[in-house]
C-alpha cells in the first residue's frame, strides 16, 4: 500500500457508509474519543480547540449585545423542574439524579441540569424587583447533562458543553425580539465563522422546547441530506416567570411578571462541521475555527538542508502574521505527511521542495478544493493570510450550492419519500395539524424543521399530507 | 444618615468581626450569591468577570509551555476511585453519586469528579503507546464537586470551577520538575496578576493530595492572619500508571510505567483576593483582574451639562486607551457613588466636577490608599494607563508587608497560640512526626502550610512541639 493511501484508507467511504466514515473520521483525525461510562465523550485537543474558537466568536458578539457571563449550580432541586408542567414532561426522562453524597442519601433529590431555565428563574425572582433592573441579560458556558439511548460524538452525548443565555424583559415584545436577534446571532456565526448555512425560523408546537411558547431554530443540512439542528432560541412568554414568581414593580406602580427569552448553541456545532464540510479524505475546517491554519511541509530535506532552514523561516514568517501554523518536520514520506493534514482538515498546506527554493516559491494547496498555486516566499505570508478569507467563502458557497440543490418542492405525500431517500429537504405546505406531522415521521423518519422565511400566499396551497387548506410552509427532512 | 456611609454601614466591621465582613462583601458586592442546594453558589457577572480575566492569564501561560487543553466526562465509575487505595480514603466521603436516570437505576453507579485524576488516567492509558506520545501535557477549566459539611461562597462550596492540569512523562525527575515549575507559574500569576504574595514550598505527608508521592502548594495570608491554600501541584510518581495501566514503550525496547503531575488554581482565587487585599470600605480588585478598572463620576451635572459631556468624552479616551470603563450617569449623589464603586473595588475613581472642568483636570482617586491628584484631561487617559501597573505594585507591596510582618519564629510550643491569636504565621521548626503535627492541630488548630524556602541548618534547631532534633522548618497555621 502505497503511503498516499494509507490515511485515506483507515476512514470508511463517506458515500456508501457516512455513518462509519463519520465515526472514523472523529476518531482518526483525534477531535475526540469515548469516555469510560457510555454515552460520554472526551474532547481531545485538537476538538477542544476547535469549540475554544467557537466560544471566542459567540462570546464577542453576546458581550457587544450587553450580555455578561455568569455561573449558575449544575446541581438543580429535582421539586424545581416540577413547577413548569411541560418542562418536566420534556426533561425528566432523561435527567441524571444524584441521591448520594459518600454514604449518606441525600434530604432532597437532585438533578444535573439539562438546562437552566429553573435555576436561574429562581434566582432572577430574588435579583430582580424593579423595572430599573430590567433587562437582564445573562449568559454561561457550561456542562449539561442529558441522558440520552442512542448516542454519537458531539451530535449526542450524554454530556455536552453549550452556552445558555437568559434573559429577562418588562414586555412580551421584547422577549420575544430577542429570541429572533439571537437567532440573527447564530446564523451569523453559522455562517461567517463555521461558514454553514442554515435555514432558520420557528419551529411547530411539536418540536418546540419543553416549556416554550415559540422556539426558533436554525437547521444545517449535512451531506446526507439530514438536517442537524444547529442551535435554538426560545420565548417562554411569562411561563416560568409564573412558575418561580419573577415579578417587577412597573413605572405605574404595578407589580407584573416578567417575559423571558433562552437561547443556546453546543458543541453539537463541532458535528455539523464536519458534517457538511468533510469529504472523502476527511475533516475540512473552516479557517476561523481551525485550530492549525497552515502546515508548512518541507520535502527532500535529507537531500537539501536549505529547504528544512528556509521552511522553519517560512513558518515562522506565517506565525508572525497571525495565522496558527504547524511546521512538519517529521522524518516521514510528503505522501503520509500529506493525508495526515488532510484528514485532518488543515485549510491550507504549504509544501517547500528544493525546486521550490530555487524559484523562489511555495506550492499551496487548498483543502477546500485541492487547488494547488504557487506564491512567491516573499509575498507568502500576506497571500495566505488573504486566502483564509476565500477559502472560508469558498467553503460557504460550496455547501449553500450543495444545500440549495437538495431541496425540492414536494406537493403530494407520495413524493416525500422519494425527495428524502435522495438525501433532500421537502419544501412543502402543511396544514399545521400534529396529525399530519406524527404521520409524516411515522411514514417516512422526518420531522417539520423550521419554517419557510416565505410564507407568502400560503393559504393558496394544500397541506402536502392530507390535503386541506395549508397554513404553513415548512420544511420536512429528516434529522440528526 | 449620611449618602457617603451607607454602603459602608452595610458592611460587617473588617476588624471586629472578619466572617461576617467577608459574606457582606460577597453578597453586597454582588460577586456572588447562595444558590438553592444547600453548599453551592452563584457566580453573579461582577464575580464571573473576575474568574474570566484569571482564566485568560493563566490559560495563555500554560499555552506558552505547551499545555493543550481538553475536556474530560463529568461522571467517573464509582469503580475507577476505587483503583488507587488512598485517593479512594481520601475523596470518597465528599463525592457525589448519580444513581438514577429518570426513574431507571443505573447498573453502576457514577460519581460527579471530585478531581479527574481517575478518569484522565484512563484516557491515557489508550492514548500513550510509545515514548514518542511523551511528555503528554493536557488541562481542562472544568466544575468539580466535593460536598463539604462547612461551605463559604468561593472558599469551600459544593461545587467549584478550577483548572486541572495533568501531564505524563517518561521519568520521575521530568513529572516530578513539571509540578515544580507549575507551582512558580502559579506564584507569578498570584503576584502579577493578584498582586497577591504566596509562601510556595512542599506540603507535608499529612496535607498532601489523596495518591500523590509530594504535593507543593502556593498559600496567602489573609488579613486575619489565617493561611488560604490558594493552589497546589502534585507529583504522583507512577502511582496513577500502576493504577491504570498507563504503560509506554522506551526507546530501549522496554515497555514502562510513565511518570504523573497535576496541578490545579480554582475560583477560590477570588476569595483570597477578597481577603487579601479588602478593607473597612469592601472590596479591593488587583486591575489584572478587575471588571471595571476605572470608574468615571461626573460631578454637579445639574447645574452644569457640560461637565456631563466632557465624562463621556473621558470614559470614552479612557476605554479607547484599552481600560474597563464604567460611567457613572446616574441621578444620585456622588458620595453614594463613591461608596457604590469602593465597595465594589474599583481600582480608580476619575471625579469630574465644574472646577475640575475649568481648570482642565480630573481629580484621581486610587482606591488602595485613598490618594487624590488631579491629572490634566489631555493627559489623563495615558496616566491612568499607567497607574493601573503603579497599583498592582502598591497592592502587592502592601500585602507583602502586611505578611512578612505576620511571620513570627516560634521555637516553643507555648509561644505558638499567642502567636495564632494575633493573626500570624508560625515560622517553626519540626520533627518531622506526624504526631506533633497532629498536637498542633489539636491545641491550636493550625496546621503545617509548606517547608520554608530556606530549610539551612535546619540540623541545628528543635521541633517546636516535641523537642527533638528538627528535620524540616516549616510553616505552621491556621488556614480557610
Amino acid at each position: 500500500m502505497a503511503d498516499k493511501d494509507r490515511f485515506v484508507n483507515q476512514i470508511a467511504d463517506i458515500d456508501t457508509d457516512y455513518t462509519q466514515w463519520y465515526t472514523d473520521v472523529c476518531l482518526k483525525s483525534e477531535l475526540c474519543d469515548y469516555g469510560p461510562v457510555k454515552g460520554t465523550m472526551v474532547f481531545r485537543p485538537y476538538g477542544y480547540a476547535i469549540w475554544e474558537r467557537i466560544q471566542a466568536e459567540a462570546d464577542k458578539r453576546f458581550k457587544a449585545l450587553g450580555v455578561k457571563n455568569s455561573y449558575f449550580p449544575m446541581l438543580i432541586p429535582q421539586s424545581f423542574l416540577m413547577r413548569e408542567a411541560e418542562h418536566v414532561e420534556g426533561f425528566a426522562p432523561e435527567v441524571a439524579t444524584v441521591t448520594h453524597v459518600g454514604d449518606t442519601e441525600l434530604s432532597e433529590k437532585l438533578v444535573l441540569r439539562p438546562t437552566s431555565e429553573t435555576v436561574i428563574g429562581n434566582m432572577y425572582s430574588k435579583w430582580i424587583g424593579s423595572y430599573r433592573d430590567l433587562p437582564l441579560k445573562l449568559n454561561q458556558w457550561a456542562n449539561v447533562v442529558r441522558w440520552e439511548k442512542t448516542t454519537r460524538p458531539f451530535l449526542r452525548t450524554s454530556e455536552f458543553l453549550w452556552q445558555e443565555g437568559h434573559t429577562v424583559f418588562a414586555t412580551p415584545e421584547e422577549a420575544n425580539a430577542d429570541a429572533l436577534k439571537m437567532l440573527e446571532v447564530y446564523k451569523e456565526i453559522a455562517n461567517d465563522v463555521l461558514a454553514l448555512p442554515v435555514l432558520t425560523g420557528r419551529k411547530s408546537e411539536k418540536e418546540k422546547f419543553a416549556g416554550a411558547e415559540a422556539t426558533y431554530g436554525m437547521e444545517a443540512m449535512m451531506k446526507d441530506g439530514k438536517s442537524l439542528q444547529a442551535g435554538t432560541t426560545h420565548y417562554f412568554g411569562d411561563r416560568f416567570a409564573k412558575a418561580f414568581d419573577i415579578k417587577f414593580l412597573d413605572k405605574d406602580g404595578v407589580h407584573k411578571y416578567a417575559y423571558q427569552a433562552s437561547w443556546g448553541i453546543s458543541t453539537r456545532l463541532i458535528g455539523a462541521v464536519i458534517m457538511a464540510h468533510g469529504d472523502a479524505r476527511g475533516l475540512c475546517l473552516p479557517p476561523p475555527v481551525a485550530p492549525i491554519q497552515a502546515v508548512v511541509v518541507p520535502i527532500g530535506v535529507g537531500k537539501n538542508a536549505a529547504v528544512g532552514e528556509k521552511a522553519r523561516e517560512i513558518a515562522e514568517k506565517l506565525k508572525a502574521a497571525g495565522l496558527r501554523v504547524e511546521l512538519d518536520e517529521r522524518d516521514l514520506s510528503p505522501g503520509f505527511k500529506f493525508n495526515h493534514w488532510e484528514l485532518r482538515g488543515v485549510p491550507v498546506r504549504v509544501e517547500l521542495g528544493g525546486r521550490d527554493l530555487e524559484a523562489g516559491v511555495v506550492t499551496v494547496c487548498r483543502r477546500v478544493d485541492g487547488e494547488k498555486l504557487q506564491i512567491r516566499i516573499d509575498e507568502c505570508a500576506e497571500r495566505i493570510v488573504a486566502m483564509m478569507g476565500e477559502i472560508t467563502k469558498s467553503m460557504y458557497d460550496k455547501a449553500d450550492a450543495f444545500t440549495a440543490s437538495h431541496i425540492v418542492k414536494v406537493e403530494k405525500l407520495d413524493d416525500m419519500e422519494k425527495a428524502l431517500d435522495g438525501g433532500n429537504f421537502c419544501d412543502a405546505h402543511w396544514c399545521g395539524e400534529r396529525e399530519c406531522e406524527d404521520k409524516i415521521k411515522q411514514l417516512y423518519a422526518a420531522t417539520a424543521r423550521v419554517f419557510n422565511a416565505d410564507q407568502k400566499g400560503v393559504e393558496k396551497h394544500k397541506c402536502v399530507c392530507c390535503g386541506k387548506k395549508a397554513k404553513h410552509r415548512i420544511y420536512f427532512a429528516r434529522a440528526y
